[in-house]
């Protein structure tokens, strides 16, 4: 099985309480492939420019994503994007955005791919999520992705989309902003009336809910005594999620408590360092020892 | 058992995006005894005024709490509060305070009570704090809770306060003054440095955090559809958390755990309604409901 991932590939320029790094590797595609890869071969639809080098391919080919949607324009520049986050790691100010490349990003997926049965529509214009959908064909399972800048600007445009869509990935303030609702059950609701069956609200240091059906799963995030940099902090969540739904799509549906758990373990990976240098070099006795510590995190036994 | 516990009894007005609620039956050692009371009999030191009538009595003495240590000043009124929530319930403004009879509280323990094997030092004064553990002798587990005031106002007393505390409730907002530490792990590594073995950062409504020794215990809060009025959320959790405490001190050290899901699921109920309409009436199988409740919630399988 394998998961198709569309959404950007960048250069990141972050500054942390921690320290700062330039010209980073990362972008959204990028996180969850790298992070999904682990469990589920991925494909990737992305753009990048002549300044994307041999050094940067090989942190997705040694987890053998598969590049053949990856289009490089010639004379172009890769996306980048510069932020500078609060003592807090919560808030954070973007500095600078060159959207290069990414701004006539028009996804075109190789046609062999259209049959691929998880499909991740990672970050980007509502209006590209679409047009990626129509060249799928049934996917077991649409999941999707979206900030606050689409929310404001293309609500219309997000909405239509997430009618094709079964699994909606979107933080606390989103959802509030989308919803118009502060309860984040009374706002999973709304999201789930618009197409989405399971609704994962992403709560930063907080950890995660996940509303599907009329089942309600709560995960703190693993409590770390230091976070680097929480950039791609979401996508490795979604990547770590989705590889694992993808790893067992014979057990349908999967167990969403267990791939939200994944995903909090990736993501919790992710922010120990800057860009993939820490998830990069994962192993999966790595991941099942942090998924065990999640459980010693949470368990407690019951009332006498 | 008992449990005794030195705080505020008040009078609260409230502006929720729910309603409003006007002198209402508050204070924090009012919502904290009634939660300890499912548990644990309770033992009050407070103050109030004339203008605290037999109705109000009623509520605290229908959950036993012995009353022999809440002192009527003749001529006095009780102490009010007044404040708004923000929609998004987490900020609030207090818009009046009046401390009333509470300006000179000098808190005085019925001699017999000195040896009350559990104490809880509701948010007061932390010079008041010090001099009600002086008229204690050997309690098993002092605890503590502040605010953000004193830690502005009498840092240096509150950490004189500490060295005689075992356990410490604290905002995540406040623990982050306190310490200068934004991470929760290290915050709550300088605190314990202070005194208090165990240290419980509250996080409203994203649950709560438990260190003990080398344990952490990590509790999402219980998703409400509808949050009525926050107000006591903290001192219903203390609480819970103390009660079950109380009422197993036979197996030392208690399940620090067990003990906050306990709170959890009285803070749960608190919110539910204005002032304590709804905790005042619970029953034991309405709290072990909730209880398993937040077992279904929070549980997940491993890893295949």
């Amino acid at each position: 099985m394998s998961i198709l991932v569309v959404g950007s590939v960048a250069f990141d320029t972050v500054f942390t309480p921690s320290g700062e790094g330039r010209d980073l590797l990362g972008g959204s595609a990028t996180h969850f492939s790298v992070a999904a890869s682990y469990f589920t071969p991925v494909r990737l639809v992305a753009v990048v420019g002549d300044d994307f080098g041999e050094e940067h391919l090989a942190v997705l080919r040694e987890h053998r994503v598969d590049l053949e949607g990856l289009r490089r324009i010639r004379g172009g520049m890769t996306f980048r994007w510069s932020g500078k986050y609060a003592d807090n790691l919560d808030d954070r100010e973007t500095l600078e955005t060159q959207l290069n490349v990414f701004a006539d990003f028009d996804p075109v997926l190789p046609p062999e791919w259209a049959t691929t049965p998880v499909v991740f529509l990672a970050n980007i214009d509502p209006d590209l999520q679409s047009r990626v959908l129509e060249q799928t064909s049934r996917p077991v399972l649409v999941a999707a992705d979206t900030m606050n800048y689409w929310i404001s600007s293309k609500r219309e445009e997000l909405r239509r989309t997430l009618a094709g869509v079964g699994l909606f990935f979107i933080n606390d303030s989103e959802i509030r902003q989308f919803t118009g609702r502060f309860n984040l059950v009374q706002a999973a609701e709304a999201v789930r009336e618009m197409g989405p069956d399971v609704v994962v609200v992403k709560r930063g240091e907080h950890g995660v809910l996940v509303f599907a059906g009329e089942d309600v799963f709560a995960l703190p995030a693993y409590p770390l005594r230091r976070v680097v940099d929480p950039t791609g902090a979401g996508d490795a969540f979604a990547g770590g999620f989705l590889g694992y739904v993808g790893s067992r799509l014979d057990h349908w549906p999967p167990d969403w408590r267990k791939a939200a758990v994944v995903g909090s373990v990736l993501a919790s990976f992710q922010v120990e360092s800057f860009s993939l240098d820490r998830i990069r070099r994962l192993t999966l006795p790595e991941i099942r020892e942090r998924y065990e510590e999640f459980g010693k995190l949470t368990r407690f036994g019951e009332l006498e």
